[in-house]
């Protein structure tokens, strides 16, 4: 069983009508219920507002897999949480995440900048048909209405580059981009502007189903990764125990 | 003219007298010793001990490349300060530094945790002998006595593995590693622990040497990166002055 | 159910006694073995004095994953089987392979030369563990007996280096490395001379098994790749679509 | 002094009105026309109908860079000439290719197919900034006419993808990547298709120009890399001769 928490702001659905028409009951809700379709996922749903926004650390130690939805309140998360999540994905916990979270800076380093802007069209290439992000994908989506998120995106070279975005309005975009920062593995992907029902879209669906299932730990340490002392060294200890 | 700065914690040089002997005026003053000896490179260098750390916004304003050695003071280091550098190589500065700096984890997103040993000995090997900072460079280098730095190293995975270490004690490392973060260059370089007189070895100096060219700036921004709203869009421009 | 071809020269097990003891029915029958504890792996065997090497189209069609073992007569196998085992690889099968076959070369485009020499002892360090060929390997495996293979090796540079050896006679060596070529995965693995019992150790099969199980194609096309003329455009097609 | 080479097939030039116009003199001239504005560069030429080509074993042999434009004698180009220019790239040789040569095709192991189309127009996105080859040129260069290329592009993951290309007509691309094989650097570019003044433009001829620099080789051996038979091992002539 992979357990999943899907995390959500939970702002927009809920004092914008333009939004709350397309997610009624929050993004989160349309992505937990999109997930529970499959039988070997287990999904709870954590929002901003709940006590330390509902990534206790109870939550963290059992999520396999941390899908992270922000636009806005970024800055307002808690540096705390922010801190605490980080740690858990050092120790193996999968996240799958949007755009410019603090969490998600934290563990790539750099500004995650880049350029903008609303209503344009997008149309998403899968540039590494290897990769089991992949698996079952065309060729290229055609998503009707997305936000546009261009290059230059200030990121480290990612593992591999999934997805490459062409907008209508003229840019490119890295839209689906794989990491791995300690035990933990990290697919950020672009799609998903809270004005448009693209996570009602059955192919953006089946990506972050196997997003999902791509970020499950392959290892996990219930401890956090530290400096180890060895004495004596590797080969004496090879060499008392293997030489009669 | 490429602008240096060697930066140096200057701890162990006054308080133990084995590092005393081998490094008497500093292990920066080393460094910038023979960082002179190269026409082109004009060096300066700071210390823990000063104010701001030495890293002053006009300090590294005037910086094309860091050279920065730390090993015990990596708590005690200023946030502040460790978020300017961040910036500043974001922005474009090379940084050429050694392990578990508050900047590099900063930078670098993981625990750069690892395993270690005093008392050993290393061989470098060259396991990329295109990368610019191999230039020069032998298959392999001796060094005959080392801290042993072993794996598992948690770092991202780097751009460039230039130098593998073997451990005569057992273990392996990759011991020069690039990355880039935004619109700087880094690079990673284990050897050099205080208590051997490993920076007075002349194909180290010559290391450190092409390190510092291969991290000047391809370009450096004034202003940090920032997220720009397009409008409108790059077509419409294009088009506008395109079409009669 | 994948459908597992293991390939074996199957020349020194007839004609030298030592290897002959450790494998009495070669190479491929040992491996076949311990795949086959695997209920998910449909296992067959073909050896290089079969006609076409054994490796025919009908049964490279009906092939997943390619396990192969070569060692003298890398010259001596066919042009037209590597050309025809190359294209399936870029067609989807994966390739779990060894040193050196004509195959990997053409594929890597590299000399693979390296250095070499008999009668050592290996220390293998995980330097990837979020990748599934590591999951449940220990952080390091010693291997008694091996062959040693040794830095500079002429690869390009690996997707990842999953493990990295350590030769008690003074080398390195980039000793599990993973690769994509079209829609196949390759996975290069150093271990397993001949005149040692390596396939006989258990952690060693099981980094075979985990090999195998990560070299399934994530799609395979029945025909090989080619060049596609678009006219009308993408654009066109889904104005034209999508347009009232 | 880098000694470069310009090659060219020679064939639309002398055979089509269109890019008769463009290029009276052939690509080739035009390209070295350019190059030798820059001081260090010493530039020859060399077309498909010379003796071998033009690329004898001396011509690189004393070549550092090789500049190689093909576009429909592919296959007619001779076997024992692809695999001469494979060896010295190996050996160190520069190479600043464009599309699917046999020599490419040779180097990186795939097919090198995509899709593609005339008659469309071209944004090129700088995606890798801190790149040597990106020095100077802007954010994105418009290309008013061009031959479209897009993805899937089946080539290896590259080392870096300097630019990324933007269709008009709907499709992105891998347009400037770079790979190292053996000791050699190489540059694919994809704008410049023959039917159009691209190479006129200034910014290309400055990518191109960059391309070459970077091409030059770090290190070269006379003789192809070869595997090395080592013994005694690296640490009994390390400890033969430093210890008493």
């Amino acid at each position: 069983m992979i357990r999943v928490t899907v995390w959500n702001e939970f702002q927009h659905e809920r004092t914008q009508e333009k939004v709350k028409e397309i997610y009624p009951d929050g993004i989160h809700t349309c992505i937990a219920k999109f997930l529970r379709q499959e039988e070997e996922l287990s999904v709870r749903t954590a929002v901003f507002d709940e006590k330390e926004h509902g990534l206790t650390e109870e939550v963290l130690a059992n999520t396999d897999v941390l899908v992270f939805w922000n636009h806005m309140l970024q800055e307002e998360f808690s540096d705390d949480v922010a801190e605490r999540v980080r740690r858990h994905v050092l120790a193996g916990m999968g996240l799958h995440s949007g755009h410019y979270s603090k969490i998600m800076r934290k563990l790539l380093g750099t500004s995650m900048t880049l350029r903008w802007r609303h209503g344009d069209r997008e149309r998403l290439f899968c540039t590494c048909p290897t990769h089991p992000i992949a698996q079952g994908i065309p060729a290229w989506v055609d998503i009707p209405e997305e936000e546009m998120y261009g290059e230059f995106f200030d990121i480290p070279k990612p593992d591999d580059v999934v997805f490459t975005g062409w907008f209508a309005g003229g840019e490119v975009f890295r839209s689906g981009c794989t990491f791995t920062r300690g035990l933990g593995k990290i697919f950020y992907f672009q799609p998903g502007h809270e004005e448009y029902p693209i996570y009602h879209m059955p192919v953006i669906q089946k990506i972050i189903k196997n997003g999902v299932r791509w970020c499950v730990p392959v290892v996990r340490r219930p401890a956090p990764l530290d400096n180890a002392w060895v004495n004596p060294s590797t080969e004496e200890v090879y060499l008392s125990s293997h030489q009669k």
